[in-house]
């Protein structure tokens, strides 16, 4: 069973950590799979939708998701001023960072061999907290642009209130790894004989028509940025 | 900004917990987007394809995506004899496996009120490392069975070393929560006389058309349970 994906902290194997950004950084089960190349490692964090941010209070570690928007050589997460988390992570709390991609399932001729294809970035490290008013701002717009380009120009900006309630972490890629499995199954020789079909699904994350909100006022056209996102995201399916 | 999702962890508040199974377990951000029904709890680990697990060693939490599989009262996770992770929560240290499907994005007037349509599940606790070779054989039996109902009986059985080098953990779901959003973006009444664009985009995670392996035999047909299952996946995606 091969069904655990990423995972960097295993037990400690004789092959010498090669360009892993630290030893508790690099992966130790199957690392053939590691990357540990920021291009790979950025394209699967700006793809991702969501993170899953941990962080322990009183040794009870908590896993939450959360929207995240990479710049450069960080990745920001946000959250309510008063949340606990944010005080939490903004004190220095040690944080793990997961994004994950799933990219089909992989069907074996024996259960032992099933498996996932995916990509994951993991990410160690301590959060800053986004102090000036102008990377905070930064990180908002880019919250909204990640998903939707061209969106935070069709609608209204934050005001002081609402920005003064939302604080911006920080995390640096200093520490980040990524995990790629691709391809089929990898069955045991012997098992080839068998009479037993054996493949990929392929499994991706797909956007519907968008629906109009129902309190939407009669004449006001499709958002431009919506369209166009909505047409480019259909090139690329196509 | 509402896009920190799946918040157990926050500061209190002065509403009492409802019908939250622990203190620390209690959805604290966004309560009324809680839910603590079993039924609503398993239906959501059942249809995720990945949990992601958190756990700490030495302080430093780390989050790892894997296959789960729930059983009445408790979800499964497993991974290789040899590794950290597996003998760091068979120690009993404490765990945090969530789980979360994407349901849509959502736009609103402003940019603060941007969001996402989701359904999560936090499942805190220690887990249990599974000894009995029947709990055990069960349970890799569902990880292959929740991806493809069927598939179990179609692929060679583990053999004896196989199931010799994976290890079977579970955790009760005895302290879990569920959050969920649904529903188009929420406004402030004045930017409703916006002319915005407001609503929302679904996401939903699609299968696409089974790949036979590059090594299949001529003549294996395609798998009755990799077929029934893409028929009756059809049937629910129309």
């Amino acid at each position: 069973m091969l069904f655990l994906l990423h995972r960097p902290l295993q037990e400690a194997r004789s092959m010498p950590p090669t360009s892993a950004p630290s030893p508790r950084a690099r992966v130790r089960r199957a690392p053939s799979r590691a990357d540990y190349d920021r291009a790979t490692i950025d394209a699967i964090l700006d793809e991702g939708l969501v993170a899953h941010l941990g962080f322990a209070v009183d040794g009870q570690p908590y896993v939450i998701p959360t929207l995240h928007a990479r710049s450069g050589d960080v990745v920001y997460v946000h959250g309510s001023a008063a949340s606990r988390m944010v005080r939490t992570l903004a004190a220095g709390t040690p944080a793990c960072l997961t994004v994950t991609l799933l990219d089909g399932l992989v069907l074996a001729r024996s259960a032992f061999h099933h498996s996932m294809n995916y990509r994951s970035v993991v990410v160690l490290g301590q959060a800053r907290l986004v102090e000036g008013d102008a990377e905070r701002r930064g990180a908002l717009r880019l919250f909204t642009e990640r998903l939707v380009p061209g969106r935070w120009d069709e609608v209204r900006p934050p005001t002081r209130q609402e920005l003064k309630g939302t604080q911006v972490l920080a995390l640096a890629l200093d520490e980040a790894s990524a995990k790629v499995r691709r391809g089929g199954p990898v069955d045991e020789d012997e098992d080839h004989a068998l009479d037993v079909w054996a493949g990929v699904v392929p499994l991706a994350l797909e956007r519907g028509t968008p629906e109009p909100d129902e309190r939407l006022r009669p004449g006001i056209a499709a958002s431009a940025a919506v369209d166009g996102w909505a047409a480019t995201a259909d090139r690329r399916a196509a």
